[in-house]
């Protein structure tokens, strides 16, 4: 066991420890140590377990080994393995609270389904009511479905017959144009049409880059999305951690790497923006070091408190690779994205991408730029950004009520707040929200491995994700998940 | 100058030397080399030049260095960039046939436009009637548009909310079983749901195969797409070429290659579907020896003139991957395509993927199953069947009239034929369809750098991608550039 994985509490309880001992192979070795963390309630129900690769590369053995000990466990029921849900602790098999139930009988074997339809962030879960408070995802029930069908309708009836061809790596010029008028007037990025690359969206645009046209060491945040991290080291790009304080990141402390990672608008997750000292003296580095910044804009147009911030890009466009997409503002069932490129890097993209369109649909590019020109995109985001600011402000209110010692931060804008609770405190608060039905995470799961900044204690919760009617009683359960003032 | 490079003759004419001598640096040497080339008329007007990468790595040279000297011609109107179609050589520049210019001034600078919209296929040519007979794309201006729309709305109106949140990595379970449906049904494909996963295509599934999935050495035939070996070697992946005969691939020289990647139902380019007992033999020969076949089925709906070829997956659902998209049956703007897995490969492809939809647009997959479930797709395909047809038996009427010395072949099936050439003759051929307007490709260009089999004269025809309207023009254009019997 090392203590990259023991420390991986969004994933798994962060005491868990797993003996690799007894007879058989490692296979047998590792099914019975995980049988028996559920069995003895360690590992809580509904717990995610770590992806095969990650498990596999902490404890040093192939990811088959660890895949037929998922799939054994899954087969005597003490798993569930649901597509897009990962593999999670089966409801029902771990003791009640306070009492260890060292012989419980093998469950019935519930029915594996990977493949099995429905929303992967509710399937999987253990009570009848599930509450998805995890971050990343707006509310699904609020897709515009009559504006983005008309804005698809005049799409295909007004696309030029080419737009059915092979298409153009950059994407469509229709959307580029759109995208440029929209990201000068809404976000203060400076760009024209020729410097946007079109993509699936965040994580694709990090493919597109790394490693062939930007390398490693990449500086990011000491706190931001372990799947990038994950994504970047399949790359084989290294990340380095830059410590955080209330006023973002600490660009000063950028050591030999000549590019960084930011999310400068909103810092995330912990919610803050990045100071506007910091947005001047990162661009002075980029500028002094020959760098680039990469900007990860994931959630710049909901902005609740105060003046818009402005996308850092507009600072220096030849310093600043500028990436968004529409799976915040409209859905992330879309998989549309852009990169705002400096003009040097626009040919070796391409190059990357290869002579033809290979990702991006092309009837859905139109009707996101008609979408756009519309107005559709504007009144939408407008709506989103009213109803959201609506549920921070009942989480904030719930909170004053129900857990008065609990602050909650990074507040001003996105589809998030942070709790910050006591020391020690957050992985119990978590498996104590997951057994009222409510999943979301810690703060420790999206702390970079190699980060030697402090370590608070928080959850993250995301209120974008349930649908309008279902928010109530998230937060209802939420409250009384919290450790006591 | 390597040979691997002399003899990309679908790029670049098969005689051309570059000498990187001369005062200055390798930039300027190499700009001068390359302008002479086209001032001489050794670079036909139009002739696509290497990509950055090929062409540094062929002359051992930075690739900024082959990008500048590519910019300053294009500055000063030797070469023409236009995303989506390369750089090539500029209209107008060359000698007319049988006289060198050596003398040409510079002619004016030509604006470069690299993100101008328009239809990649048709941008760079130097005529004002150009024909694209190039294989590999379908008849963009039959694309059904009403009929899509259609099945776009009624997804879009039936869609449960959970569509517009993160999405299943497999893809949509509407599309998979609509697919698994219709692969049975029209191709013989032995699968269920569970085993399909849906990507952007097929070059999106041999990123998810390799190298994480499966291993290299990948042994593939002896001709096919470049862009395929080019998107492995990226991967790190070695191709071992087949050789093949009338029966297709020589499947009983397969060595020590666990993989195979093979088109069963007709060999691209060169035409003929494999011999049932080469398709029993290389069943045989992965049972024996625990390895797998890719079943690339490009255009398995395209035949015209026997009975349909079953998929080969249909023999060993266990031992093939069988890999097919909308690409040529509907269209490649759509970015929709499938695998058919081995139970064994599912969950490795999908942990490849991650743990949400990152590539495949939901709404579109969801207008996919609707168009399949709707009876729309097998309307399309048999439409474009009999239209594709048509235009076969007009090219192979004009060719008995106008060139009955040309052989044709490959005409059973798909949107391509090859025409056979006289020894040593493609090359002038290519450069001649290219003086009157018509780009095509010759067989070169789709021949495993490492191929030991004949090397036969051909041209590859692609039919299906002008407008109905522009067939017949490009037929006659094509018959006026073929060489005299």
């Amino acid at each position: 066991m090392t203590d990259s994985w023991v420390n991986s509490a969004e994933r798994i309880g962060a005491d868990l420890h797993l003996e690799l001992s007894g007879p058989g192979g490692r296979r047998a070795a590792l099914t019975r140590a995980l049988r028996e963390a559920v069995r003895s309630g360690r590992l809580a129900p509904d717990t995610r377990l770590p992806p095969y690769r990650s498990l596999a590369a902490d404890l040093g053995i192939a990811r088959n080994t660890v895949a037929d000990a998922y799939a054994e466990l899954v087969a005597e029921g003490w798993l569930t393995a649901r597509q897009g849900s990962g593999t999670r602790v089966a409801a029902g098999v771990a003791p009640p609270p306070g009492r260890r139930r060292r012989d419980l009988p093998a469950p019935v074997p519930e029915k594996a389904a990977p493949h099995a339809p429905g929303s992967p962030h509710t399937a999987s879960h253990p009570s009848g009511s599930p509450h998805d408070l995890r971050q990343g995802t707006p509310d699904a029930s609020s897709f515009p479905r009559a504006a983005w069908l008309a804005s698809y309708r005049r799409a295909l009836q007004q696309a030029p017959n080419e737009a059915f061809g092979p298409g153009d790596p950059a994407g469509r010029v229709e959307l580029r144009e759109a995208l440029a008028e929209y990201l000068a007037r809404a976000r203060g990025v400076r760009v024209e049409p020729g410097r946007i690359v079109i993509c699936s969206g965040f994580a694709h645009a990090l493919r597109l880059l790394f490693p062939r046209v930007l390398r490693g060491p990449l500086a990011v945040e000491s706190y931001g999305l372990g799947f990038h991290r994950e994504l970047l080291a399949d790359a084989s790009v290294r990340t380095v951690p830059l410590p955080l304080d209330e006023d973002g990141a600490r660009v000063g402390e950028l050591g030999r790497e000549r590019a960084v990672l930011l999310t400068p608008a909103h810092q995330f997750p912990t919610g803050g923006p990045l100071h506007a000292e910091r947005r001047a003296a990162v661009i002075d580095w980029a500028r002094a070091r020959d760098g680039v910044i990469l900007e990860d804009d994931y959630d710049g147009e909901f902005r609740y408190d105060r003046r818009p911030v402005g996308a850092l890009q507009g600072l220096d466009p030849e310093r600043v690779v500028h990436i968004g997409s529409v799976s915040k503002s409209l859905s992330p069932a879309l998989r549309l994205g852009w990169m705002v490129l400096p003009e040097r890097y626009v040919d070796a993209v391409l190059d990357v991408k290869g002579e033809r369109e290979a990702w991006a649909g092309v009837p859905e590019q139109l009707a996101l730029a008609d979408f756009i020109d519309s107005g559709s995109y504007d009144r939408h985001v407008r709506r989103m950004r009213q109803r959201y600011r609506g549920r921070r402000d009942r989480l904030v209110t719930a909170l004053a009520e129900r857990a008065p010692h609990v602050e909650v931060t990074g507040i001003a804008a996105g589809l998030h707040a942070v709790l910050r609770l006591p020391p020690g405190t957050e992985g119990r608060a978590v498996e104590a929200a997951a057994r009222r039905g409510v999943a979301l995470d810690g703060l420790a799961g999206f702390r970079h491995p190699e980060a030697v900044m402090s370590a608070p204690d928080g959850l993250v919760v995301g209120y974008a994700t349930p649908a309008e009617h279902a928010y109530g009683a998230a937060l209802e359960a939420l409250c009384g998940a919290l450790p006591p003032g």
